[in-house]
């Protein structure tokens, strides 16, 4: 039978998932929204935001009863720490959703022009990086974890060719020159909502890692770990 | 006399006002540098990211431990939890400065031209804001936390007057895209900044009216705080 602790520990992960879907929808809507002009999505994103934050706060809330309620294991400890911080980033993403349906309403304001630049790509290789992260902190999995530290690079190179091509089409076609900077800054938020996928993926391995390297301190809770990958 | 738990908390404080001191050095560092278009400055802020690192790493174990050591008291909590938030924003305050150094080693390959934009006051403005934060922690004070929010609604509005001027050089003189567009994203960058410092305040607040809020909770242990203000 589960202690109330633990039942509470179980809450959090829970509720850290489901602001975790609606960090991702922000990314994914807003990103739907710029290869539709679509300004209705746009607004979702923007009133999605205060939902996430409010979610934002109750985890920290929770977060914080739990600590205060008695005193954690040390792998308990890790556990909640690392919700917090997730936490924090994917409260970010958020607000890089909420950056990028700007552009996009910026945008749809001006004369449509072609752009060479794989903005969705970009979007969908970012978004899998976010979900991977989360999936390695369901999963307790380091390696998972790790697989997302080892993406960021990939983003980091789209993100920098879109830079150069960007900055070819604000030379040679100054017509097109504030359509092609908000491409520009709608792919260096996807870049930072990869940064904060890189974030989490490193909390996950706070968590997984501390968690194994303190194990012999607390070897009875376990709770909170699906199945820690060992060493 | 002290405890060893409240001893543990001084250090973490003193240890948390030293990563903010690296953290605003780094900004200052990258601004002078741009000022001066002066790659050595560029190169010391790059080489600061590790002992930011490092730093944040320390003060995180540190928390960790003092979690571990004992119950803290709600008030303690807050305090500790509202470290390692304020730490998470510090370490990305100075990967905002190696962005910043990063733009200005572009800008100075590029022939100089003269841009319309006063990015030095947005720096001494952003950096008011990161050690006015940091302040408001020092003396737990709300109000101080507070003024610091308000300052951020006016390094939005430099932000969008830098955006609006680089926009038209970009469209007026085609030769200094490429400058104005890494002027551009250095104003960003200390938007950013400025988001971080605000972030810091808001965990300030919560942490000062947090502890005020469960005050009777726990109303013997307020060695964490200097003064806080009351309500």
């Amino acid at each position: 039978m589960r202690s109330r602790f633990h039942k509470e520990l179980d809450e959090l992960r829970a509720r850290l998932l489901r602001m975790g879907g609606l960090a991702e929808q922000a990314v994914d809507r807003a990103c739907q929204a710029y290869i539709d002009r679509d300004l209705k999505r746009c607004q979702m994103v923007l009133e999605g935001e205060t939902q996430i934050n409010i979610a934002e706060r109750e985890i920290d809330e929770l977060a914080f009863d739990l600590l205060a309620m008695q005193q954690p294991m040390a792998v308990d400890l890790r556990f909640i720490l690392a919700v917090t911080k997730i936490n924090a980033d994917l409260e970010r993403v958020g607000d890089q959703a909420v950056n990028i349906a700007e552009r996009v309403m910026d945008m749809v304001e001006l004369p449509k022009v072609d752009l060479p630049v794989d903005v969705p790509r970009m979007a969908t290789a970012v978004s899998a990086m976010v979900r991977r992260a989360l999936e390695s902190f369901i999963e307790g999995k380091a390696e998972l974890a790790q697989a997302v530290l080892e993406m960021d690079n990939v983003i980091d190179r789209m993100r920098d060719d879109a830079f150069i091509t960007l900055v070819k089409v604000m030379n040679d076609r100054p017509e097109a020159t504030r359509q092609a900077l908000d491409a520009l800054l709608i792919a260096r938020n996807l870049e930072r909502v990869a940064d904060h996928a890189t974030n989490i993926a490193e909390d996950v391995i706070f968590w997984v890692r501390g968690a194994d390297v303190r194990h012999n301190v607390a070897p009875e809770s376990t709770a909170t770990q699906p199945v820690p990958d060992a060493r």
